[in-house]
């Protein structure tokens, strides 16, 4: 269902589907983006900041994206102009992760008449239900055409 | 040169290397995180927000995480609690980016003699010179060993 502006109302949330992250991918992704030994080698990891092999936390977040994508669709695409960020607790390997993005505030635009902004909050959470993510984005939202 | 807390002043900056971003490495990110037609496909992607194709968001910040790794070389590595991100302008393929961070301010923990945390300001700039993303960063930083 293609969601536009008049369709959206604080509160209203949408959960996604899981998706499993192995080592393999997290070690992947770090070695394209995020090089450090806790992240990238399980040995080496055992003596870091976080005690094993962690998901970088561009990975978590360009993954949330992908659940955000299939799970909140809006008419025009998911468009940021900016987010926070916080990660609140480490992703390891065999993690599934979904995401739960809240409607926290609409705004319609009084400059440009088709569309408004939408802030969503998406907290990423694990098999055990744990929060290992938020992201609160400002997101561009067409009105419906009249 | 490894940075401990105390090689830190505020307003020190750290510039990195520039990495261009081609139209075959901003589509195979977006199908596996983005997946939307103006990051995936150029016809598309002309009647779209962003009027061609435009890199994901995450691709950029991704991509300069990987900038601040090589360049701003921090002891215990570059790992950071929470961050703020704008995107400021599109990012179109061809484009070379760089990463230029700024130390805004530092604080010594009061619980952990071990460590500070730094805030850390990271632009980054296309060929041209605009700056097509910002994040701010809390980073944690180990203080140098007695």
């Amino acid at each position: 269902m293609t969601l536009y502006f008049e369709d959206l109302s604080p509160g209203q949330t949408f959960t996604s589907r899981a998706e499993t992250l192995d080592e393999a991918a997290i070690i992947a992704f770090a070695r394209a983006f995020d090089p450090q030994p806790f992240h990238t080698d399980s040995e080496a990891a055992k003596d870091s900041f976080f005690g094993g092999l962690a998901a970088s936390g561009w990975h978590t977040a360009s993954l949330t994206m992908r659940l955000i994508v299939d799970s909140v669709t809006l008419a025009g695409g998911v468009v940021g102009a900016g987010v926070e960020i916080a990660w609140t607790k480490p992703v390891r390997p065999g993690d599934a992760l979904y995401a739960v993005s809240e409607v926290l505030e609409l705004n319609a635009s009084r400059s440009k008449p088709d569309r408004g902004m939408a802030v969503v909050r998406t907290e990423t959470r694990n098999q055990r239900g744990e929060v290992v993510q938020v992201i609160t984005s400002k997101l561009v939202v067409i009105r419906r055409p009249a």
